[in-house]
């Protein structure tokens, strides 16, 4: 038993330290979400995002791949995208907001680290039980990384995450509780309530890392985030929609190092 | 402004009326979970897929597609697939339990009402504001369907529908009112909780849909279910891994429409 604990959590900290490894090599806190709105014509899609990804990669720890890839692309065209973003020196995380019971669950997490994905983001609001328990236990046998919600970035999240329960904690504070007992890799915490990652950061600690969508477009704050405890940043139409992505993540990359140091 | 919100009520019930009208036709409450797994070899998963919808076609009056089918195929073979179902007098449903951002959400939904889905599985815990009110905004303009979850039908449901919040309400509670407030078309409630299907026929009405997954493996109550008032109930791997699909259908069907009667 012992050793079988011990197995699994050298495993599970496999995802932390690979993302820890490229940031300080990279010297990038940056999460690239690649965004990429094809709707019209998609043929060119993946070429595109391959290129995106091929510009960025020195200035990005990792990629983050929602609906607007996976629904259109085939997994074979996901498996090819990885194989790229793994070629590059960086790891891409699915973010599809996992909240299913445990067969579809199970199911689809083989499809995503079969595809080449490293870590993925799921809503702790299914529960664990006949829900996420699968998740957790085969991820963390393949050193995979579990991310879970835990304060989105946008307006409305106050609608869920803000809503406070009976014994008067907030669904935001049992989300932290499920991330520590649960052993999440990761929390995801919008950088618009920068006072929501300064408690995350204490009550985590520093094994459970920091990942803060809601900078740019959603007008979130990076320089507080940072300084409340934040160890990455996604950042995605700031970099997608510009004209020359490449400068635009070795701009707000170099920024993000400066307000680290400062 | 009368004409536009009765002209978007009159949209908003086309996904409702649709369904009503073939489960009328085809004498069935079956919704078809096509949870086909083939991860060991994709290559014959969007033939069987279509085959699986040819033989069943007679008994169920839709089809909801989850990870099983949109992760490994892509938007192209899945629009063809919607196409053999609608050729087969059915619709279907999305089952992604969107929880994104409204940025995300609006291109996923875009995505899925090109490939020719006819209503789409939404969280309400991810909120309107920022979030899913563009969702319901061009659903029902497009007279698409918003299904969203209510309680679902694994054990840890408990840990998310089930909480308890400061005014005494639950979450359960709480989305039921949002199903209302919303305009959503139907809400999904398994099985596995017939009181909990009772009291949201109670406070929906007739008009907004009930949905039950949960019957077979996970052991819900399909008879208590209708007794409570479901209006569908969704059967997955006690059709699709029947060896004879088509004949475990026809006599669920025949098994269900005895039962409403009785």
């Amino acid at each position: 038993m012992k050793e079988a604990s011990s197995r699994v959590e050298a495993a599970s900290r496999t995802f932390s330290n690979s993302l820890e490894a490229i940031s300080k090599s990279k010297k990038s806190k940056i999460i690239l979400a690649l965004d990429l709105d094809h709707r019209r014509d998609t043929t060119k899609l993946l070429g595109d995002a391959k290129a995106l990804v091929e510009s960025t990669s020195d200035y990005i720890c990792a990629v983050k791949i929602n609906f607007h890839l996976i629904l259109p692309l085939s997994l074979t065209e996901i498996s090819s995208l990885n194989e790229s973003i793994t070629r590059n020196g960086i790891i891409s995380i699915a973010d599809i907001k996992l909240n299913d019971i445990n067969n579809t669950n199970r199911i689809a997490t083989e499809y995503l680290w079969d595809a080449g994905f490293s870590g993925v983001i799921v809503n702790p609001f299914v529960g664990f039980n006949g829900a996420l328990d699968v998740v957790y236990r085969r991820a963390h046998e393949l050193g995979k990384g579990v991310i879970t919600l835990a304060y989105m970035s946008h307006k409305g999240a106050d609608e869920g995450f803000g809503l406070e329960l009976s014994n008067r904690i907030t669904i935001f504070d049992e989300f932290l509780r499920r991330a520590k007992k649960w052993g999440s890799d990761a929390v995801i915490l919008g950088t618009t309530r920068p006072e929501k990652i300064a408690i995350a950061r204490k009550f985590l600690g520093k094994k459970i890392k920091i990942i803060c969508p809601g900078t740019g477009a959603q007008g979130g704050d990076a320089t507080a985030s940072i300084a409340a405890g934040a160890d990455y940043l996604i950042f995605g139409r700031a970099i997608v929609d510009d004209p020359n992505p490449k400068n635009s993540a070795r701009q707000i990359s170099r920024s993000l190092a400066l307000k680290a140091k400062s």
